[in-house]
């Protein structure tokens, strides 16, 4: 088998947000379009990214129409900012909405027409401006990937836009930046790194340079963030949580995911509720579902969460997907998709959204249709 | 602390090698410098690699005229025969003194001048133009690595050559190619990437990143270079050193190097002695110079070389030492620098170079000339 791994050029340490415009200049940008997010901007990172960019003598524009969930209509927008105000390069800054939506105008701004047109793998032929990300949460892991997933709400679906081209050229992670979320947002952000970094390890496209990454986000989560929920200023679990993210990002980016994530896009495109929560609560369902797939893998995901004492490789997996459920109940996750506000969902249409997204094709276990209504029943209430 | 670490695309796998015009094609080349050397050549994996290229429907243009420890006129040799071929991509194909110059080559056809004007850190600023790599040993990590190591004749001196543009933009690794190397060569080279996995690993620009592409790269060696060694046909051995390379080069590539290199590079520079046995009989007496610089470092390195059984830290250290020594012994590395022709040595002018070196600059341990010039002694017989 032929495994392949990408990555951007990473900056990674505290406070390395002030080497923004340093690193712009670098790749010879003179114009940024800043794509930030309203909370962002309040916490203050925004203008510190700005004050890096103009220090280094650079222009900028700043767009930052980004929700939660973002769709087509704010990619178009972020698309005419660029143009109009004559930009040449990127900045992403935000969570995985921002960061995603940055890369779906840079897109669209090199290579035309709608974001809607690439929608899938492997559709962006020409290359795109200068593209940097400071990501604000560690969750999202978008900061290195080779993914961009944006709301198409005519089909109300979560389209997975997946290329090289999406992979940044620099990634810059400070972990400083994560000391202004809530408790809320580092528990559910940190459960979708922790979900990135389990889908990439039992991933059918796995390898070995995907393994070390997804092992130490793994490692490093199980024993931060629950640290990291408790205080929004332990410098160390935030140092732990971004590296953590950042390497569940570098794993998925290149080992893919599976049932989790495509069924959590199912629900995404039609429901605007958090993608971090969203997955932990399908997390241990899925991860009972897949577990005959990969029992040796599940069991090494047993031993790093800490749940086992030893024993044969099922009670170890067993005693994972237990010990997963554990730090979700410890960090306040929601435990159902009716508790999250979730009503009257047409699973069967749900389950057949996601049994095309491009994240099921590399889940562990075959899956069928009834297997997807099956889980989504279970993960319900 | 920030730190960067930056990587080519990989890919790696069996029969990878076939993938190499494609590549080429995707950076959009058309006529390829093939920098290969004689040994390798011979082999055929020269001639694999050009009909890849020539199936791609792309032109080539071979300079194959290496040699070990490659120096200046060599550069300025194939710079000249990529100009007269009208090339507009470079392939290097082979060990790491055929990877090393067809980066130098790169150098100069894009930044003009001689490759000595590019000695040191960071000199290099045009771009290159696409440059692939495809090592045939698991040793130099070069298709991954930010170093090109060219000897200096004039000066008697290896420079060493540290920038971002050396990273190549695709490396190429390909298990199978290493089946036709010796049990000598692979026994080299393999102590070769285990120098770079200890060293990146004390080093004293080690980071998260680094380290656990050095402790993999450790891992992996530890259990796969007897075998490797012993059969030029064992497929897992050969994928598992090919790994261990790569990664061992990821980490040094970002985390720099120590003593050892620095020292490996100034007798390197004199005396046409292979790097890899240098670097192993020096390796031992450097670790036991740096053990009070990181003994917890060191302690980790005895468990992964599988030498302790527990014990406190400094004991546990030691045994790491001699666990490297016996591994080196059992694959039939040479001792003593005397052994391999070292004749008349002047110890004092070849320490002062060594402390010149870029690599000595992060040596976990502060050293003096004096230091230098023990070590070298201790090494010589």
């Amino acid at each position: 088998m032929i495994s392949k791994f990408m990555a951007p050029e990473i900056i990674f340490g505290d406070h390395s947000i002030q080497q923004t415009g340093e690193s712009f200049l670098r790749l010879g940008a003179q114009r940024v379009l800043v794509v930030s997010d309203p909370g962002v901007k309040e916490a203050g990172w925004t203008a510190e990214a700005v004050e890096s960019i103009q220090t280094s003598g650079l222009d900028y524009h700043l767009f930052s129409n980004i929700s939660t969930n973002p769709d087509t209509a704010q990619v178009a927008e972020g698309a005419a900012a660029y143009h109009k105000a004559r930009c040449d390069a990127v900045l992403g800054i935000g969570g995985g909405s921002a960061l995603d939506v940055a890369k779906a105008v840079a897109v669209i701004v090199s290579n035309g027409g709608k974001i809607e047109n690439y929608e899938g793998v492997d559709h962006i032929h020409s290359p795109l401006p200068p593209v940097i990300m400071v990501p604000t949460t560690a969750g999202s892991g978008s900061e290195v990937s080779q993914f961009s997933i944006i709301v198409d709400p005519a089909r109300k679906k979560k389209m997975t836009i997946v290329s090289k081209s999406l992979v940044p050229d620099i990634a810059i992670v400070d972990p400083f930046v994560l000391m202004t979320k809530d408790h809320l947002l580092t528990a559910a952000t940190g459960l979708d790194a922790i979900t990135h970094g389990i889908e990439a390890y039992v991933s059918a496209a796995a390898t070995p340079l995907t393994d070390v990454q997804a092992v130490n986000a793994m490692k490093l989560a199980a024993e931060f963030l629950r640290p990291s929920v408790a205080s929004h200023t332990n410098v160390e679990a935030k140092r732990a949580m971004a590296m953590a993210s950042m390497q569940a990002g570098l794993a998925f980016s290149n080992a893919i995911l599976g049932a989790v994530h495509a069924m959590s896009h199912a629900i995404g495109g039609r429901y605007a509720l958090p993608h971090g929560e969203i997955n932990s609560i399908l997390l241990p369902h899925v991860m009972e579902f897949n577990l005959i797939a990969s029992p040796s893998r599940f069991a090494a995901i047993g031993d790093i969460f800490g749940a086992s004492a030893g024993g044969e490789e099922m009670v170890r997996a067993r005693h994972g997907i237990q010990a997963v459920r554990a730090l979700a109940d410890d960090i306040g996750a929601p435990k159902t998709l009716h508790s999250v506000g979730l009503r009257d969902p047409d699973f069967e249409s749900m389950a057949r959204i996601a049994l095309e997204d491009a994240c099921m094709i590399t889940n562990p276990r075959d899956v069928a249709l009834k297997d997807i209504e099956m889980l989504f029943k279970k993960a319900y209430e």
